[in-house]
């Protein structure tokens, strides 16, 4: 039934950079079974090629192709919705590589983006931002999640900044990454099988399982990173599957253990 | 059928601090006519008194008696409901003043209080304040204002932050100031006038106007500071009266002009 495989990074494969017990192995054997995968992450801190640069250094076997981000779905976006237009830029890390060509400015933007940002996410740059917005700005979010797992525990994700901008300005952001159906589409797209058998794995039941399950693929929530039960509890919808990891991932995919 | 008052300061008396015109006329014309009033006002930064000073000093005739502020309400829900606990205060500004009492810490904290502040709304605060949320703490917003006017235009405001952490922490903020009943009829009450027999005029339609009208007191709003055309037609219900100004009230409230 199940023909390929979309993985979330965060949370799914590591927390924190370290990777999850079975996670190396999982990869591995989906790719000697021959299943196609690609990752597919809100992670924005990193450009697509350090992303892989860094997850091949942790041990797992996986090419810059495989990688589909929410900074390169942004960099298309803008590229094709917004030609020649200034843009308020908040976000941080080497990911800005993948956004070449994007003209980043201070004042009198006609795009807002906001990606993974810590410092940036001031006081100062929100009301910049908010102002942007009110004179007439699209609002695009890179993702929207709300938080994700590290090594010390939860920690706010920029979901929050981007709704209280909306709130406060009275627009709707555009988010180019999960759970956008379009970014899965992408990512589904480019396996070649349809998204009715692929599984998709992650950590977030809205963002991750819920989403993709829109879309017409099995969402397999994972039991590590940012899990927690009462999250499903406030979903409202239910995950197809449930596993404690992304080391159960390849049998169920193979049809192993039923 | 009008027998009292209450004033929204920040847009309604006062725009940066300068006064609306006609603003401290019609402030000495209620004293006058013996109209007992009230200045309800969800501005933080400023003690009671400090802002009583500063009214004075502009020209206005109101007494530091007269001024019902956000800090105010909220010291007085944290003494009576959060008694002992230490709080994360994420507020800047004089009105620190008016929470005498209030143990104030950066960890382990059992409630997250936000006032207005600006570079006190750091990504690290905020992360710290959803960490505590997480962790069982309670949320008190002063009040959850989305945006105010200054002299170089609309400015964002708190509630963009409040309504990002309860998205993410999936809580409920307690809100002390306007737009909470508890806070307008308290101010009612110490007037000795009926709710139905006071006019509240402010600048904000949901937290002053059509909140004063929930509580069954006729709403005003004025044509200044944050004022908005499309604001009145986004909120969903309509204010009971619009004027151009604070100037408008005295002679709506004695009947004159009818």
């Amino acid at each position: 039934m199940l023909e390929g495989v979309l993985l979330d990074l965060d949370g799914t494969l590591v927390v924190s950079w370290e990777p999850i017990p079975g996670a190396i192995d999982a990869v591995a054997r989906l790719r000697a079974a021959g299943v196609p995968f690609r990752i597919v992450t809100n992670t924005t801190t990193h450009s697509r090629r350090s992303l892989a640069a860094t997850l091949r250094e942790a041990g797992f076997d996986v090419r810059e192709e495989e990688l589909f981000t929410a900074t390169v779905a942004t960099a298309a976006y803008l590229r094709s919705h917004h030609t020649g237009k200034r843009c308020l830029l908040l976000a941080e890390g080497d990911a800005l590589e993948d956004l070449e060509g994007i003209e980043a400015a201070d004042e009198e933007c006609g795009v807002v983006v906001i990606g993974d940002a810590e410092d940036k996410l001031s006081y100062a740059n929100m009301n910049r931002a908010f102002r942007m917005l009110l004179g007439g700005a699209e609002l695009v979010a890179m993702h929207r999640g709300l938080y994700w797992m590290t090594a010390d525990g939860l920690q706010l994700d920029i979901g929050a900044f981007v709704k209280g901008l909306e709130e406060a300005a009275g627009v709707k952001a555009v988010v180019c990454g999960k759970p956008s159906p379009e970014f899965f589409l992408g990512a589904v797209g480019s396996l070649g099988v349809p998204a009715a058998r692929v599984a998709m794995a992650g950590d977030d039941v809205a963002t991750d399982v819920l989403a993709a399950q829109e879309v017409g693929m099995t969402g397999v929530l994972v039991r590590t990173g940012k899990f927690r039960p009462q999250d499903v509890e406030r979903a409202g919808s239910v995950p197809i599957r449930v596993v404690d990891s992304v080391a159960d991932v390849p049998a169920l995919v193979l049809g192993e253990g039923k």
